[in-house]
């Protein structure tokens, strides 16, 4: 057999650690293109004088990109026979990317409990991106729940990990030279520092993007996510292609822009849900809430730690759960995480 | 109220100077998603070789490009609240824009005119393009219709701009170094030089475009124009996305290829007007007329003035106006431009 | 009159070499958007840091990005009066084409031989891509059926050419450089090697990509192909637009990475036919024949010669031709090519 089945549950080892395949190099090319499928328009990232005036030495590609190119290259080892991701914890942005910069993922396991019903089972995984250099630019761990091909196969030991609910401020890692001790608040977009925000302030980011099927097709091709899912409108009784949960990342993180046009840099993601599908036709709106507030340590940069919440048009204010406590069928996504914000 | 809710009628002020947020630096990804969202083929944007034998280091990005990174980034500041994009004049190309250009803009407020109905006013402004080393490198002048917020705020002074009909052959910038006088017509694809041109002359460019949806909307996310009628279909009563006016011109330009290919650059926009709204499904066609020719001077290099129309298909020939002197309604855009040609 | 009507059968001479208009340069936008608009995941083509692993300086753009830029500037020359796209013939990749490259394409008639019925013609041509240092990077022979304007036109001497079946192993251009004696199989994605394929063997890509009408539109203007039925819905009775050949290849091509993720590289185009057109909605899998295995004399770099099929979903496992020797429905694309594949 030469094409790739991908794993089921009985093919994890507690401990092992997956090589992911097809490094990938970006350039101008993956940036041009993400600010075409998302109405991007963070200052840093769109332009090399901002991050200049910023300390940088140019602009990095968009953290989100950086994610989603991580991410792809696991699908065909972790999530290719998933039937549900999760959930996300302790992801860190260790290292900016930049144009010319190659990179590769790989995955250690660290944990592994099978289902009661013996059909399926979550492996845990802790995921690095790793640029040329060998510097690691992105941690996070994933949690999937995987099906099992061999009904008869053992249950491993079950293991899981702890994890931190939230990344710990002292944990961030700012990058390298920035300094928003100059920062120009006309050309970002808004005049709003980290002293204006407030820990339970709500903000509804107004706009709202229509999504086509070419959006998220181009976008998950480009990432090299291989899930028949995003693709085939064969794989589903519906004929509808499920759209990649990342897509509906970057276009809340875009639409908050609208509010937010200062939080410049995600460097740590805490958790997060793809709470229910989002398909081609679904208009996307975003809210965010302000949940905690750090100092880094860095010239002018202060940290917001957000809930970006995604929902569909016609969603409540702020809709997010019922009182059942499960999420309103509404509600997308709710991504918990941390960026930077000038003082 | 952390969100942007634009600026209405009575915001604008007249000698105010508008600084628009979030600056671009532009790369070959750009030039790339430009030549795959229209069918542009001219040979000096297309081939660094092609631009170096027409006296230029390389190939700059297209002409409208820069045109669309800087129009977009004035859409928050200047027609977020507009009821309609009412003309364009004495607008100028002053200086090539080359892959790793970072550019933005600012506006000034030339002139402001309540409408008689106390409801909204005419907004005139002129817009330039900045790049990184300070230099300008367009300058047009805009003006839009818009909402007041507040009824009851005053009317300013009425001032309305006198603006030129048309830029004077003498205004035209032609770029340091262009030449034409090794000009290779075989690989520009048509032999019709400055000469075979006639005042009068119109010229069908025969092919047509059926625009797709993802077709504008990445376009329009790409210039980082927020105007949420493009994007969102709960804008409109009727679910249709309204097509930014810009992609249009866009898709006439590329069109017109096809009878006037060396037509390499735009100098010059005089005027403009989008004479009926485009939307996904419409067969986009083009049409040419001569009106104008002029010498510059630069060696080999001649300029046509050209109105550019676009229109439906089942449009009459060389459709424009009726005898009540209104569009007619197939017609999209008429555009009043100078370009240079090789003489 | 300004345009270009195309040329028609009576145009062409025989031996006549037609330069082709519109050189390109290509960048990382170029690269970008293919991987974007196909499932594409080579590494040798995603990651510099893998080309260097194989000798090359960095990574050239991929095999069929040369491919459709040079066939894509044919077309106004030759097909835009086709009837049919009769076949392809020895074609070679000569140098590959690096980010920054620009390619122009010339194609000399060697052959014409006008239809019985008077009102057509097949026209052979052998078309070569040539970058900024006049080095060919690829040269095919295509023919296609052409129709006469003027039906009066006097048939021409019938020339056929005779052509290769397949081109010879010895004639295959190994890349300067290239080595895969260190190839790295887990960062490539597959551990085959070209010992583990035996001629004879036939693989199932597994995955389906449904096609939409955006993908093929951005793809086929970014290649600067101008063939009308490709863009503009009146052209056809059905209203329908016809997939660009190409963009089938490469779907093609993208999908056997499951199964043949190790064939790094197309070296030659033995054969092709389009079998049944494809449109939008359609869903594309893929299969693979061996045909034949040939050693290069680089350092581990083996051959393989490769029947690529394309189907659309439904199509019965390695549907081909029916029992009367023509393709059945369901294929869209029967391609016969070398690719290099580490031994």
């Amino acid at each position: 057999m030469k094409t790739n089945p991908g794993r089921f549950f009985e093919d994890y080892r507690l401990g092992e650690t997956i090589t992911h395949a097809v490094p990938r190099t970006v350039s101008g090319g993956e940036r041009a293109l993400y600010h075409a499928l998302y109405p991007a328009r963070g200052a840093l990232y769109s332009s090399d004088e901002f991050a200049r005036g910023c300390g940088l030495p140019a602009a990095p590609v968009d953290d989100l990109i950086a994610f989603h190119v991580v991410f792809g290259k696991t699908v065909p080892d972790i999530s290719l026979n998933a039937v549900a991701n999760l959930g996300y914890a302790e992801g860190r942005w260790l290292a900016p990317v930049w144009p010319g910069d190659t990179l590769r993922s790989e995955s250690t396991v660290i944990g592994l409990k099978e289902n009661s019903n013996g059909k399926s089972g979550v492996v845990y995984v802790r995921t690095r991106g790793i640029n040329q250099r060998g510097e690691a630019v992105l941690d996070y761990v994933r949690w999937v729940m995987v099906k099992k091909a061999r009904l008869d196969a053992p249950a491993p030991e079950a293991v899981v990990p702890v994890l931190s609910p939230v990344v710990a401020p002292e944990a961030l890692v700012v990058p390298d030279g920035l300094d928003f001790s100059r920062y120009d608040f006309a050309l970002a977009g808004e005049r709003h520092r980290w002293g204006d925000y407030t820990v339970g302030e709500r903000i509804d980011h107004v706009d709202g993007v229509t999504v086509e099927e070419a959006d998220h097709l181009l976008a998950t091709r480009l990432w090299q996510n291989t899930s028949k899912v995003h693709f085939d409108v064969t794989q589903r009784a519906d004929g509808r292609r499920l759209i990649y949960g990342g897509h509906v990342i970057s276009l809340a993180r875009a639409l908050s822009f609208n509010g937010l046009a200062n939080a410049q840099m995600i460097v740590a993601l805490n958790a997060g849900a793809h709470a229910n599908p989002c398909f081609a036709g679904d208009t996307v709106r975003a809210w965010s809430e302000v949940l905690d507030k750090a100092e880094t340590g860095a010239p002018g940069v202060g940290a917001l730690r957000l809930r970006l919440v995604a929902v569909k048009d016609g969603a409540a204010p702020f809709a997010l759960k019922g009182e059942d406590g499960k999420y309103l069928p509404e509600v997308l996504l709710d991504l918990d995480c941390w960026a930077l914000v000038p003082m």
